[in-house]
């Protein structure tokens, strides 16, 4: 039986600081739930002097990160240091020397999450990696709990606290998007350089994770079909609110049969679903599994002390399977080959917004057009443009498939009556409007 | 080390049957997650000759529950035959016996719950009733992780399936609450006599448990101020969605300081707020913990299939426990004294609706009567009343203590302009109507 529990850290930013503080402020906590002792032995710093936001012995702090992938005490190594390539060889490192990891990293485990996966249960060690996803839903694990005895067909994620906040501000204010994106600059809610969050990058990199433990399947990034949101109008936004929807960025994972898709894409959500309240920077995962039916985990996506609380959940998990021997297990390698859908059998409703010349017949050429391919409309406005000649068409289709959807818009733009395409977005839920 | 792990089976009704059948058919991920094999030993029935929705080797079926508490090889007795007095000694028995416990019984864990818990702290046995709330939403395991690292302040759940389907039916269909209840009833979602339900006792039942796992407290239910949804109108409804709210039979708990208030009731919750769009059947709990900042479980509230799988995930804790040894101190007995917050403590917003006479004047009466204890208004609505002299008031205060409030109807009772008051309910968040 293990006596006592020995970390290593790599990075004291400030989720490493509030994983020291946690460890240290509930050390009766953790021995209750755990049984024995647990210490932070050695942390890996780049500076050896800065002064730290955290009282830390300095004689575990090192410079040299051997000491603690090499250190044969070191059961346990957090990563909270970011970055990508170096990190990769550490945990890797880590992993080979029979250190079961902990790690806060997206970045990582979006890019490498399958061959650390891998090499995790080759040395029986865990690999536990909660904090990578919206820090403050414990939505990992709740996959893998349910996936103990159910089979997930189908998640939608709004993964990205940044878009959310332009989003929503965009939607209840009728503001456009550079100027909510400039208040979020201002805020501290998106970057100065926002492209990872607002082309939908990050929150790809979530859903390959998601989608990589979900279906137990090698979802790579680039499997993620990826549009972001800064095409997205205050004209959009309104007709999607008068026809009963609430425009969100979602990370979708389908799974029919064996085989799967992955997208994230500004898409209406009917004002009904549960996503669809999710608002400002929040995050959300809705799952959706055989037995257990709907379920969704609201909470804060980001934020130090979340993050830091999702780190030692994991390691709680970590110390349990550690004294149990059951270590290696809980967090398996994808299990099931790669199968993704041909774009004949992604199916969904989608919302277009054209510019046509306002003439005799210009409806019709385009109800013709869409049901040449069997797709029909659920939805339609038409409005003349003003001081112009055109009209302004709306449509909500019926179920299409990604590949029939993308033929029309190819005879569409061929079409004399077209003007322009506006906007085109997928559509998800029954909407009551 | 614990080699094998014998249970003894309470009831093979639907649940029953359904903790049966997953347990054999996940033997080798329990195996993973645990470490040792696991066996359904005994199991209690009334009927030994009925015809069972599941395979059980007929030899393993008592109809003496003695055969099961006192079998010193049964390490967990598992619970879900339902009733009080009776299953309540037998839990006690079973306790005092060394065995841990795992029930999906939210009336025996409401109305015994503190007292189960203490004489399972006192024999080192795990009591665990995941189950009892909201069967497809791991929210007591999501209170017990955040409560290590975190101190909750505020809970909000819908936990009646019943009054949230009837409540949605209602709002979006525009129907009378008779009329939904009797559809109700044929769906099955509501039984012959629905008052447990519509009158908010199982809610309250639900509350107790929650909050007196969330502020480890022991919350009786006669702590909880409860009020059901027979009386909701299609007026109050109408008038609801007009001011940007949605009505919702809300579960409330809220603690400031060291004091508590827990209630349910009708309450206009902002359309804005996640809580406002759980629809039908499904159910929700919202909690606020100081950390982690505000997160919100979603899901199934019943269903033998998923209390089945919440059953067999409580299993999961005890047996992990018992392999660490630490059985006995996940779920402990409440350790603060009650605190009850009195009336002039609990503060909120009240939306009212009355008829009055309409003369000049009639509007001034009500403002100064309200403003002679300090609350203002933040939304109103005047309409006359057709084929009457009565005008329609409908307000939405201010925030105002549960005292003053309630001294303002009684003398709002005596004013002469006063025709009737119709309704009157709390309201939760800011509107954006």
């Amino acid at each position: 039986m293990v006596k006592k529990i020995s970390i290593g850290l790599l990075g004291l930013g400030t989720v490493g600081s509030g994983v020291v503080k946690i460890i240290e402020n509930h050390q009766d906590k953790l021995m209750h739930q755990v049984g024995c002792p647990v210490e932070v032995k050695r942390i890996l710093v780049n500076d050896l002097e800065k002064e730290r936001n955290v009282e830390v012995d300095a004689t575990k702090l090192t410079k040299n990160v051997e000491e603690i992938l090499h250190d044969p005490e070191i059961d346990v190594v957090i990563e909270v240091m970011g970055g990508i390539e170096e990190t990769r060889d550490y945990v890797l490192t880590a992993l080979r020397n029979n250190k079961h990891v902990v790690t806060a990293n997206k970045d990582l485990m979006a890019l490498y999450g399958s061959e650390l996966l891998t090499v995790a249960s080759e040395s029986n060690c865990d690999l536990f990696y909660e904090a990578s996803v919206a820090g403050g839903i414990p939505i990992l694990r709740g996959l893998v709990e349910g996936l103990s005895s159910d089979r997930i067909t189908k998640m939608m994620g709004i993964v990205n606290g940044t878009t959310n906040f332009i989003l929503t501000k965009m939607s209840k204010e009728g503001r456009a998007y550079d100027n909510v994106l400039a208040e979020a600059q201002e805020l501290g809610y998106a970057e100065s350089d926002p492209t990872a969050d607002v082309e939908g990058l990050d929150a790809a990199r979530k859903m390959t994770i998601l989608s990589t433990l979900g279906f137990s399947m090698k979802i790579d990034l680039d499997d993620v079909r990826v549009k972001g949101i800064s095409s997205v109008t205050e004209e959009d936004l309104r007709y999607s609110k008068q026809l009963g929807y609430t425009m969100k960025l979602i990370g979708y994972a389908h799974r029919d049969g064996e085989e799967v898709e992955v997208s994230v894409q500004p898409t209406l959500l009917a004002d009904t679903h549960p996503l669809a309240a999710v608002n400002d920077e929040y995050n959300a995962v809705y799952v959706y599994g055989e037995a257990v039916g709907e379920t969704m985990f609201y909470g804060p996506g980001a934020g130090s002390l979340p993050t830091a609380t999702a780190v030692v959940s994991d390691l709680v998990g970590v110390m349990k399977n550690m004294r149990l021997g059951v270590n290696g297990k809980s967090a398996v390698a994808p299990q099931f080959p790669k199968q993704l859908k041909n774009e004949d059998k992604m199916f969904s409703k989608y919302f277009l917004r054209i510019h046509v010349k306002d003439q005799v017949g210009a409806f019709a050429d385009l109800t013709t057009l869409f049901s040449n391919y069997g797709v029909s409309f659920e939805k339609i406005i038409q409005l003349p443009v003003k001081n112009s000649d055109l009209a302004e068409i709306v449509v909500v289709t019926h179920q299409a498939s990604l590949k029939d959807y993308e033929t029309i818009m190819e005879e569409l733009r061929g079409l004399k009556i077209l003007d322009s395409i506006k906007s085109s977005y997928r559509v998800e839920g029954e909407a009551l409007a």
